[in-house]
């Protein structure tokens, strides 16, 4: 049986289910690149967001990143965000939802002990279209905050 | 296609799969209690396999706890894991897997800025006999480390 959705998700109601869709990447160093997405959130009928995002190469290369963790709305329209990437990094973001606009900033990122660190990332959804749209910036390598992913998804599914 | 898996996680091979089964909670301040779980960890041709925990009460009140992450072997049998917490913590463990004994010791305990800290985690998997068998210990709400979690699980799924 499913649970009903949370009264604290209502503001995030619209970001529930999964979605699909294709992106590019970028970033000093690397070859522009283009991905598929697959993101998916759930709930479980709790006060937060079960996240699983993952990529794969459009150019034949295969599985590209993995990310997965948990959203927390918080009161007056806050957010935040709780991320374990496999590349070896943990991520709290913060930051706020306007309507079907949401932006964060990290606030921690913590690398394990054999895994370069990342100086900051901020990440802008906006679902206002129906479909779902991301930016994704990164500061990392000694590069400041710069443009490193663009996506842009559809539902494609419950 | 399932792609092959990673070489680096051969010793960790034994995980691969679905496992489900029952556990006990305690800790000081809060009533024992008894909780399903299914656990998966799967992976995709890299180095890591994603985790995803969620556990459920066996007294009826729905839904408990839920994790996710990853876990990254290391050269020489060690062992780090990134995990997000859905109470709003984000953790890097590290430790050891000897045969399909496997140890970790929480390094980075982080909580976002409106959840508690906790301050250690020590998790222990105990693959020997078929069945997948763990006990956790946490230090939190100021007592230090001490039992928190059990369970033993059996292979419900590749």
């Amino acid at each position: 049986m499913k649970p009903e959705l949370h009264a604290d998700l209502e503001a995030l109601s619209f970001l529930v289910g999964t979605w699909t869709g294709e992106g590019k990447g970028e970033y000093p160093g690397i070859k522009p690149f283009l991905y598929g997405e697959e993101l998916r959130f759930s709930h479980a009928g709790k006060a937060f967001l079960a996240y699983a995002q993952k990529t794969w190469s459009l150019e034949g290369d295969g599985p590209l990143h993995f990310e997965s963790g948990f959203w927390r709305p918080q009161p007056r329209s806050g957010l935040e965000i709780v991320v374990a990437h496999p590349f070896g990094l943990v991520e709290i973001s913060e930051g706020s939802i306007e309507g079907r606009r949401i932006a964060l900033a990290s606030r921690h990122l913590v690398p394990t002990s054999t895994s370069d660190p990342v100086e900051g990332f901020t990440r802008a959804y906006d679902g206002t279209n129906g479909s779902l749209s991301y930016e994704c910036a990164m500061a990392s390598s000694g590069y400041s905050l710069r443009r490193h992913l663009e996506a842009r998804l559809i539902r494609a599914g419950d």
